[in-house]
């Protein structure tokens, strides 16, 4: 099983990756773009083929390594 | 209209940021990863509402700031 980890800092949380490609598309001539945030993507193969237990394994994942949890949220996503 | 640009390694291409994660995940006791690859997401609010306007704006993003095509590939994910 496949699992797709989505890590992106809380709203409210500054994001200066995002404001600076902002900024730069700006300066690139690309009108229009309100604005940017960038986070993670992290993309697991797991041997696990639980969906159950594929998603509670990944979720303690992101509590203990993968995701700041005071500042960022995490949102996962498992395929097949 | 938001989009979303996924930017990961190509196939083949080393992933050493991957592998340390895969590395501190079977430190930590999570047996069962057989692979890890990390990439970038960003989430873009744009001005446009014309969806296929957006998709080519984007995709010109893509290739001139947010995604080095050499290593990297991209996919765009349209919103609303």
């Amino acid at each position: 099983m496949k699992a797709r980890v989505h890590v992106m800092l809380k709203t409210g949380v500054l994001d200066p990756q995002g404001e600076a490609i902002r900024h730069a598309l700006g300066t690139l001539g690309f009108d229009g773009v309100e604005a940017v945030r960038q986070g993670k993507v992290i993309e697991l193969d797991l041997s696990e083929t639980d969906r159950a237990k594929a998603e509670a394994s990944v979720t303690e994942m992101c509590e203990k390594l993968l995701a700041n949890t005071v500042i960022e949220r995490f949102d996962i996503e498992l395929i097949d």
